[in-house]
């Protein structure tokens, strides 16, 4: 049994996609961020770091989205969200997990988090009148040379195409058309039609508040 | 044959060190930062985002220490590098890679390199001013809930302590004393006492630059 803490449109819409594509045995917990409720005693004690996703295992907590898709992928072979047998794909599929961590979503958070940043709020907004051209600047690379087609990882899917999806879906809110991005826009409807991922979505929005 | 590209003092000393740790065949190409040789066209054949480190395998080029740090593991696996047959600690590793990669990395570039993420003079100053503030929240961090002692993953040294190694190695730079960090201090004189770590330094000192 593993349990999912998430909080509705965050990142941790791709780690409960990558549950759902598994048929894993799972459970969620939803945050009420409105309440600050990441930042709470109770939720500490389950991630110090007071950020979604956790996921409890049976072994303890893991964080971090790089390392919770690739865990999914690997207790749930049968499934083939990764290319478990091959390192070097493996490795591309890590460091695709990881631009999207370290640089992407990133950007995206100087957007809402600028003060994590800065604590003058007009610097503040300077950076938040930057995040459209970061977001741009880095699914234009994403289009150009990672997203091998039709998936992430090319002719299969994996993890990674729950991630893009996740994130790709923050650009209208950053102010980036995804008709500027046509491979990454046709990317984002086929993952959103999977059935799988329509579960995710349905439960995401039927959570009810835990902590 | 493995090949990094890799700048001095960068986080490419990580997989160096790594390197080095596993005995791997590789050899290194210096980039000239000073003349932003990681903008430039030779090098963004080899890695589109224009940043180091990059490594080039027989299999095509990766990019991201989180990847990189576990391709190296996991080739090498006689070095015992990484808890390659224990996924759950595997994903623990891979979730501090990712934490050093996505949060502390990104907490130290806000330093000189705010203008990625403001265009504002003034505002990139003040985003400067936060930089030992993050920078030894994110370390008391790992002081108490992520390194298990005495290396990042417990008894066995791992490509985690390499990274660790390498970032705790900016602190003083970025205006946080090592003393006020024990733990980490203690950590970063034991990996820097390993012959192989002191291999790997004398070799990127003594890199010629190639790009």
């Amino acid at each position: 049994m593993l349990t999912l803490y998430y909080a509705p449109g965050s990142c941790a819409r791709a780690p409960l996609i990558a549950l759902a594509e598994a048929n894993a045995d799972y459970g969620i917990e939803k945050l009420d961020m409105a309440q600050n409720a990441q930042r709470q005693a109770a939720y500490l004690a389950v991630n110090p770091k007071g950020r979604v996703p956790a996921l409890v295992t049976p072994h303890g907590v893991l964080t971090e989205n790089v390392a919770i898709l690739a865990y999914i992928a690997q207790t749930h072979p049968a499934a083939r969200l990764a290319p478990l047998d091959d390192p070097f794909a493996f490795a591309q599929m890590q460091a695709f997990h990881s631009y999207l961590s370290s640089t992407v979503h990133v950007a995206h958070a100087h957007g809402r988090r600028a003060y994590r940043w800065s604590d003058d709020a007009a610097a503040q907004a300077t950076m938040q009148q930057k995040v459209a051209q970061n977001m741009l600047e880095s699914f234009q690379l994403i289009e150009s040379s990672m997203l091998k087609g039709p998936w992430v990882m090319g002719d299969a899917y994996t993890v990674a195409d729950a991630y893009l999806y996740t994130l790709s879906g923050w650009l209208e809110g950053d102010g980036v058309p995804l008709s500027k991005l046509p491979a990454i826009q046709d990317h984002h409807q086929r993952v959103g039609a999977r059935p799988a991922v329509q579960r995710a979505l349905a439960q995401e929005a039927a959570g009810t508040v835990q902590l």
